[in-house]
């Protein structure tokens, strides 16, 4: 039999997920976070597209690297070419990418790390289900909260223009809703500071968190 | 506006995925792999159900753990949980489990992991699929050759006996191809040693392909 008609091959019966156990890893997340001398988690980004979000996630990813911490930075845009690069821009496929995003960031603290991400994800129930897949302590909302105006002039994409010009439809903050943060751990002024000073702000929370050490 | 009838109110009008550019990260897979002192890379298991692939996959991460390493373990029931809980085993969900997964294995290798993944994956084009997402050096076929008489005697999840009374229909082996790998870069005789054994010898396989030190 070849491989596509193989693959392809139509199929109406399936065996049920009912038939997986967990498997139990004898490797686990409490070994992996140890070996990294480090707490995973989440830092969960959220804002308006060109409120700073991937900027400051650039300086606070570069900041715990060179304090010897394990991390990754999980991008929309990144993310869009690969994992979701199956799903459209609908109300329903953006919900989806968040939710694969949501669960590799869950699969990558048990791999140890710290994850920053960076989506506009403007949907509560959203950030709530992102939030759903990790402990309590785990997982960090964060508020990029700069005014759509400022975002507006900045417009780094042109993303913006386009969309006032009715180039681009369903556009956050324009033609689509952005629900604010009611659960968010930390609210960062985007507008005034510089993506260091944010960075700095953003580790001292963690800091405060027990996420990092006093001394790191 | 309501968050679900936001989130779900129907949308007919997206933005293109033309619009996104790669995100141009400052810290890369060449500065996490230095910080782990390792060559990131994917070990894809793939065999039979019972195959042994989950028993060498533990074995290996405990043995790459204990050296130093920082490693994760993909494995097909786990992932089943979280990222792919909504595809069926259809042959075409399976390929679609197979490729986010492989996405997920891309993106933790770049996050600087050893990524050792555990899944049946029977068809010749989704492991295909896998090796195109990864740098030629950073993909590695591992196929777990144990007899189907040997498996099905092991049958440690009793699916096989399931299969044969025909309670699990599209099982691989009993009704559904196993396509025998032309590309794998190291076969194992999964059937007649012990897992740490099996272990040993992939590791010793790492250190001729250079993946890990002599002197690991």
């Amino acid at each position: 039999m070849s491989e596509s008609s193989n693959i392809n091959k139509a199929t109406n019966i399936t065996w049920k997920a009912t038939n997986i156990t967990w498997h139990g890893m004898k490797v686990d997340k409490q070994v992996r976070a140890k070996a990294n001398k480090q707490k995973p988690c989440v830092l969960w980004l959220t804002g308006l597209s060109g409120c700073g979000k991937s900027t400051l996630a650039d300086a606070l990813e570069i900041k715990l690297q060179e304090m010897g911490h394990r991390t990754y930075l999980l991008d929309g845009d990144n993310v869009r070419h690969g994992l979701s690069k199956d799903l459209s821009f609908s109300d329903e496929d953006r919900v989806e990418n968040i939710r694969r995003v949501a669960e590799v960031a869950r699969l990558m603290v048990d791999a140890g790390l710290i994850v920053i991400t960076s989506f506009i994800s403007p949907f509560r129930a959203e950030r709530q289900l992102a939030r759903s897949l990790m402990e309590p302590d785990e997982f960090f909302e964060i508020f990029v909260d700069t005014p759509l105006e400022v975002c507006e002039q900045r417009d780094p994409k042109g993303l913006y223009k386009m969309a006032r010009a009715g180039k681009i439809k369903h556009f956050t903050g324009i033609d689509s809703d952005y629900e604010l943060p009611e659960n968010a751990q930390m609210v960062i002024n985007g507008a005034d500071s510089e993506p260091d000073v944010l960075a700095d702000q953003v580790i001292a929370f963690l800091r405060q968190q027990v996420v990092l050490n006093a001394d790191d």
